[in-house]
């Protein structure tokens, strides 16, 4: 069997981001894809996932994984459909997910997807509210926050697709649910899409005061996704025993060296201890994967009763996913952010 | 029943410290107590615990505990006898341990004292390795440090009241333990005395170097009991899914405002997230009061047959207390500073 008429177009590091990616540190390429072997499957992209920790394996900085190195696709979560197997265990029309990176075409031995969750309304939701960013929200707020109802919880990107899911299970488990989200449009719809309690507006002038303002009890838990000005306006409102589920940092994925004074760490410890806070990192498919199983039970009855709505940002075409991935980390997306690399 | 002559020593808070403490801080005075009533016992301290939390008491920020006020007594644990009682639950002579403040006598109506655990060679003890900074050392090691057989665990302020018991107790479990404190004859006192695997002197030169150089395997537990140069030193040096008990950051008690830059607040939170790591803040008798029990069965017999020791540096006279208390605070101490306020 031979494919070399299947072109493979792919997106590679070209260069490694001195602050904030620009386009010049990725490179457009078409190649075409050996042939298969037993045991092998073609892999057609559907849709591509862009995260925020795509930004931590551009930079060869030590970090949980390796980097991605130059010349080489970028890593990525996407669903697709199988085109042609040499493997026992797929089918042709078979839809799966899977790290097979920023490309239109991949060649796998099956060990690094896994088939997409059954009746999903769209296969894309494989990428969000049912694959990584939901369960790093459900398993960051249930293990590391512990909720209880009637406290008070904050998370950040409210719209986001780590936020919105976080925000909407804390609503079921009975908190009192406030988001931080930038701009107006994000902060009503957290409010009347997804029935949070408030939502306050980070780029406010008195976002420090509004976000007191909505915690008038404090705050209990505090689900850490975003780092910078919001950590800092979070810190003097925590009650005694907040738990703080910290895994993701975006505001500070660019930063190349420790920002200028004052030092903060002094105040933070000295809140740690007085406050008896927890604070734990988190890598989700690390330290949960063996809990999949209870994170889909849990959550596709919410999605599919509504309970747990999910928006999604979708940018056509595999050309577009660099500049898509550098409006992210500046926070132009509303809800999760795919790329649709292929209409069917 | 009449006590006119009895003459209560006492130190009083006289001004509220900017930075380090000093003398003037702190005022003797002399008063005589007013009659026993009936369910009150009259208490004369025998030995009286100085510790640095009491730095946090003399100011008035906000924190876990009310600040002492002005012109009120210094509080602190004290061990006392009882001189008089008209309660029914107590008899004269009987020993007991409580937050009686730095005085001489006090007249109690028996909630705040408790009878010092049986069997202690000396009754101070019920200060120390058998009191609360023992019970702060086993509860935050064993509670958040999760000791592991074979794992590393690092601990500053090694010589003192509640180092010297984390270190032991993790050796007890199997751990590698590294000591970081002050000077050769503490560190020498650290490996020699109490066989820690190693102690590393904080005011080398090389003191990272060094502290990298024990921890070869880097550090799974790092107990926090002092902050400062030591936390940094640790840092980079801490394994994925390390865990860090914070009860006290004596580095820092006497700092009035942030330090000058840079921020190390940024370069904590990308290596609480890239390394999983949990850092959580307790204060031992509001998080672990109900757990007592537990810990003196636990620590009773290791006392009892020599596999904790403990050492006491003894201060004589009531009078000596302020100066005492600032040298602990600068490390001038050697193992768990009390002061002898009677000989009987």
């Amino acid at each position: 069997m031979s494919q070399a008429s299947t072109s493979n177009q792919r997106i590679v590091l070209a260069s490694r981001p001195k602050g904030a990616p620009t386009p010049d540190n990725f490179r457009f390429e078409q190649i075409n894809l050996p042939d298969l072997v037993d045991g092998q499957i073609l892999l057609k992209t559907l849709f591509l996932s862009l995260d925020p920790y795509m930004r931590g394996r551009m930079s060869d900085a030590p970090s949980y994984a390796a980097p991605v190195e130059i010349d080489g696709v970028m890593t990525g979560g996407a669903v697709s459909r199988v085109e042609l197997s040499l493997h026992p265990k797929f089918q042709e029309g078979d839809l799966v997910v899977g790290a097979t990176g920023w490309q239109s075409h991949s060649i796998s031995d099956g060990r690094n997807v896994m088939p997409i969750p059954a009746g999903l309304p769209s296969p894309s939701m494989a990428l969000g509210v049912l694959g990584m960013p939901g369960m790093t929200a459900y398993m960051g707020l249930m293990d590391i926050g512990q909720p209880k109802a009637g406290e008070t919880l904050v998370v950040a990107a409210a719209s986001g697709a780590v936020g919105s899911v976080v925000g909407q299970v804390a609503k079921i488990k009975g908190l009192r649910v406030i988001g931080v989200a930038g701009g107006r449009e994000k902060c009503k719809y957290v409010v009347d899409e997804l029935g949070f309690d408030a939502c306050v507006d980070h780029k406010s002038a008195n976002f420090a005061e509004e976000l007191a303002q909505a915690c008038d009890k404090g705050i209990d838990i505090y689900y850490e996704n975003v780092g910078g000005k919001v950590f800092d306006a979070v810190v003097p409102l925590l009650n005694a025993k907040a738990r703080i589920p910290l895994c993701g940092l975006i505001a500070s994925y660019n930063d190349q060296q420790a920002p200028s004074g004052p030092d903060r760490l002094p105040q933070l410890q000295r809140t740690l201890l007085t406050k008896r806070v927890r604070i734990q990192g988190f890598i989700v498919f690390d330290d949960y994967g063996d809990r999949q199983p209870e994170f889909i039970s849990a959550m596709a009855p919410w999605v599919r009763d509504g309970k747990v709505k999910f928006r999604e940002d979708v940018v056509d075409g595999l050309e577009n996913a660099p500049q898509a991935f550098i409006g992210l980390l500046e926070g132009r997306n509303f809800g999760k952010l795919v790329v649709r690399v292929a209409q069917d």
